[in-house]
């Protein structure tokens, strides 16, 4: 990198420092470092202030920030040394490392900045975007591939496993522990694959996400035998009506919770809203887990170059558990739709 | 589980909770809480008071307590309810939902209980111990046979994936981010794998880790091809003795602090001081780097039943870069190397 591909994004969060009166502000948490600078690194503070930036780390990590960040000024975090009267922190970062700064920092002001960096990292930029869009692209493969590849007699470690070594081989491996889930077991809707074998006859549910250069992908699908039961079959349909829906309602402008009502509006009318115990999606990138958070009350306004994960499902303990997850990207009318397996 | 394999912890812990006159603990750590009930899930949070433990999590993860911790009292974490004067907490929890807990109990007073229950996990129970024993080994297998498939022509990352693919065709996947250094990548000590192709004359440096049954195994080796510099050598076994030295030197009763001495006062005498920019080792278990910390000053008193690594190294900058890395159990009267890798 010979620029800060995240130029744009940085320059908005002075601009915010700006605007919110702050004198500096230290960014700590990987993704979001990663999300300014494009640097990924694990033990890295950013200080930034209206008009500077500082990339600190630790000896290990130094030659290769010279190496592929030529522009940007590198101290060791040894000597992280800033001033100001009122200081930005990311209220995700941990009690003792936060009761360190405010002891070295009496006299400031402490400002919560997570919300105003994870609001800017929620809208993608277009090569951000583009990766996402890879992501998925690798993922519908692997899906391609495993899923004809599921045969009777498998285990959900093996139908695991399977996926797994083709996200190595391919991308950058998981962007979350993959849950493969046969029969009831899907009704644990994080249950961890074990030593359940398949029988062929009954469904099968497995939700996966490969990363590829940083960025995360995230798709659930269900494998439905022949000989799967009738109220599975109306459970699922249910489920899909759902995440049809939504997308068709997704539009910019309308915020994350209505996008969560329209699902859940549609399961609660065809009495599955007690079985749909989560929230229906949220935003992908370098995490798995970011905003938008598509769920009841959420106030964010969806914005095009949001991504976001539209996954209905209904749960019936002991009995059967349904998921169709697609990834989307919002669009300036609508959204895009990038998860490409039949569903 | 029909029974916690944790008991005699959650008893020490129940114990420290009145040795410093605590109510209740919260404890949230995922890590933390697999320590002292056998469970891994993202989202609990363990409510110990010195005569009775509660488990509470969301809907998602209810049933699988349910069916493999029948012993354990569950309740859902959205109702988390704790009373008293004095509540421990984990000051590693986030800033937010710390305060969070502070202004729901504002006459309480919060003590960190991080390092307590860091300490209890420090000594691993036999069956702990006996996880590490099958990690390490798992991990010199998977070592074998990737070491003697790499050829030239083979760039890192094709070495990362081989050692991964493996990693999860045999064990749980990686317990940390394979490291493979060719020649000069070396001296960054973390470097993330790349395009640099093997010439096969080159050293390489791999330091590899695999999961197995939730426990991870750590360990560095290095391929030695007979064309290595003069240089390389001679910097290869002094590292080499100095690991050795520590090994020799390791006994239960002396200080983490003075095992790193062992290990730098060797590396200084032969002029690798400066080289060696890390700390000596850490305790390896549930995660890759935990207490103790093999590290200048360090206080801690090493125990039998204590896993620690030893992994001295010396890196020079755009030259190259070597690290012996061994895990070790603290024993009665030294330590038992479990890493058996030639080296």
């Amino acid at each position: 990198m010979n620029e800060n591909p995240f130029a744009g994004r940085l320059a908005a969060f002075q601009k915010m420092l700006k605007r919110r009166k702050l004198d500096v502000a230290v960014v700590r948490d990987q993704a979001n470092v990663r999300s300014l600078t494009g640097i990924d690194c694990d033990n890295a503070a950013l200080v930034v202030t209206p008009d500077a930036v500082v990339f600190h780390t630790d000896f290990r990590y130094i030659p290769m920030v010279h190496r592929t960040a030529p522009w940007l000024k590198v101290k060791e975090i040894k000597k992280l040394d800033f001033k100001g009267a009122r200081i930005g922190y990311e209220s995700n970062m941990t009690v003792a490392r936060f009761e360190a700064m405010q002891k070295t920092h009496k006299k400031a002001k402490f400002v919560d900045i997570i919300k105003d960096i994870h609001n800017l990292r929620a809208v993608k930029t277009p090569e951000e975007q583009e990766k996402l869009r890879r992501a998925a692209a690798l993922n519908d493969e692997i899906w391609a591939k495993a899923s004809s590849a599921v045969k009777p007699g498998m285990s959900e470690k093996d139908i695991a496993r399977l996926i797994k070594t083709e996200m190595i081989q391919r991308g950058d491996g998981e962007a979350f522990e993959t849950i493969v889930c046969i029969g009831a077991n899907a009704a644990e809707c994080h249950h961890v694959p074990d030593d359940t074998v398949w029988d062929g006859k009954t469904p099968i549910l497995v939700d996966m996400g490969v990363k590829l250069d940083g960025y995360c992908s995230d798709m659930t699908r269900n494998i439905v035998p022949g000989k799967a039961s009738k109220k599975y079959r109306e459970t699922y349909s249910h489920v899909l009506n759902a995440n049809l829906e939504a997308i068709k309602a997704l539009k910019p402008g309308m915020t994350a919770g209505a996008l969560d009502a329209v699902a859940r509006k549609y399961l609660t009318k065809h009495g599955l809203g007690k079985a749909f115990g989560h929230s229906l999606g949220h935003g992908v990138g370098i995490e798995i887990h970011e905003a938008p958070w598509a769920a009841k009350k959420q106030k964010m306004v969806l914005k095009p170059g949001m991504s976001v994960t539209i996954e209905p499902g209904a749960y019936l303990e002991g009995e059967l558990g349904v998921r169709i997850e697609d990834l989307v990207l919002v669009t300036e009318d609508g959204c895009e739709v990038i998860s490409h397996s039949a569903k």
